[in-house]
């Protein structure tokens, strides 16, 4: 990817976490990486190729992140478990899970979302399926669990805890406690003495803190004036 | 309530539904509802007022319609089970469920709709957390069950299936059978002779039918002046 269409996407990514798709103007975003709108246009043909590319760029650069917190000598289920603890203190992943998010909430309203929507989605879920057989094949998940619903199951908890996360709802501390026993009640627990596995427990993953939910909120109130100080 | 009160927030939903909150035009809602935009204002005070309302308004009458699918004799888990069903052809559900996550995905942009997003919430996690005590007690969900956990778990995954839903990534048939999925690993299998239970199993509450996919097409396509027909 060329540098000017990687900031153009990043601009993108930015201006629909911080003020929605509704209130994305596509020449802003040129302006915001810095090329001629002549150049986005070039890109991304019209403002709808612009949110389709965004969906794609933001789905890659998020499976990326989350692939840095694996830790050495994770078990297949151990890096499971550390991949999908999205809800932590790190700036490009709330801005990536708020303009999905958004993005999701919009394909609703406007059928030119619904393919990216449908193809990253398919593709997130493709991919836990395929960590979820791993771990069954190390005996760190049991037999009878069905990869494909389990992974369609938890996929569809992890949108509906991203929306209660974002809007500020629940800490991300409380968000990881509770997506960790969702994961225990559809996978099953860990086995004690799996092979390969990190015993570091899962809710322990990331420093419980507030500042990820003091993030969002700077994040999210960009437009609203409010300064986080404000806010205790 | 007022008829004329009602009317407004009726046509509020209906508009939030079907074009999203930030297409929402106050005018627009009087003259839907056949009243002047001052006795809108008068009940309402301004656009803020009349989202919390909506808010509100939705939220009882989603709980309404919900209980309405109660079946004679239904043990409390049985209750509590066709009552999260909501994945269905009744056009007012669909609506509400439509406007609900728009105003979900507006409160995370917009401060003022937080207070009535978590308020709205908060009800409907300690309805279900009471019916899910109430199931514990008659011996339907087993005792090691957290009920405020398993009510948050629960609430949390079916706001990600609406999402899904009314994007029209999975049919009504196979929400209804992931929800059963969930329930069922969240709260322990039924018990197979428990006292009061119907016997119905859940997946056969609605027939299977792809009406309600429809039902939600036409609904959120009529801002893309798509018709139904076209899609099959």
């Amino acid at each position: 990817m060329t540098a000017s269409r990687e900031a153009i996407l990043s601009a993108s990514r930015k201006a629909i976490a911080r003020r929605g798709v509704r209130g994305l103007r596509v020449n802003s975003i040129a302006a915001d990486a810095g090329v001629s709108s002549g150049l986005l246009y070039y890109y991304f043909t019209d403002r709808a190729g612009l949110l389709r590319a965004t969906f794609y760029y933001i789905s890659e650069r998020i499976d990326t992140r989350r692939s840095e917190y694996d830790a050495p000598g994770d078990s297949p289920r151990a890096r499971l478990e550390h991949r999908i603890f999205e809800y932590r203190d790190d700036e490009e992943l709330v801005e990536g899970t708020a303009a999905l998010n958004e993005l999701r909430a919009s394909a609703i309203y406007d059928p030119e979302l619904r393919a990216p929507l449908a193809e990253t989605t398919a593709d997130f879920i493709a991919q836990l399926r395929g960590e979820i057989t791993e771990a069954q094949s190390g005996g760190e998940i049991e037999d009878h669990v069905d990869p494909q619903r389990a992974a369609l199951a938890i996929g569809t908890f992890m949108e509906g805890l991203d929306g209660r996360w974002l809007s500020g709802q629940i800490t991300s501390a409380a968000a990881r406690e509770l997506l960790s026993h969702v994961i225990a009640q559809l996978l099953g627990p860990r086995p004690s003495g799996g092979s390969g596995q990190t015993g570091q427990p899962v809710t322990s993953v990331a420093p419980v803190s507030d500042r990820n939910l003091i993030t969002r909120y700077c994040l999210l109130s960009a437009r609203s004036g409010v300064t986080a100080g404000s806010r205790g």
